[in-house]
């Protein structure tokens, strides 16, 4: 696996779960204080984040971070 | 979790798989190509590492990262 792979794996992990939330992009982008275009990137696997910053995604997502953190 | 509690159980896993593999601190910065410090921080959670760096990580220490990214 290379660093695309694994970006973009955990990409939909985050897009799935907010989906489960059943929340928009925009709503999400609101809730983290970021810029929606932020999330879609995120969720494309254009962001190389963080753990602390998943963190912060699992809370406002209210998802186990492994869940975020699973790259199947 | 905090921040803090969700580094340091990372650090743990690295370190639990660091000592499988059966290298020191030295031989793993050697491995990475930084200073053994680095790795000392990071076992001890003091370092916020990004999800491709992991990704190196795994990649030196043989092991899935699913094992390094896997928080208790």
């Amino acid at each position: 696996m290379d660093k695309k792979e694994l970006l973009k794996k955990f990409g939909l992990n985050v897009k799935f779960a907010r989906m489960k939330k059943g929340v928009t992009q925009e709503q999400f982008a609101e809730l983290m204080g970021v810029h929606p275009t932020y999330i879609g990137k995120i969720e494309t696997g254009r962001i190389n984040m963080s753990l602390a910053k998943v963190l912060e995604l699992a809370e406002v997502l209210d998802v186990d971070i492994n869940k975020l953190l699973y790259i199947e």
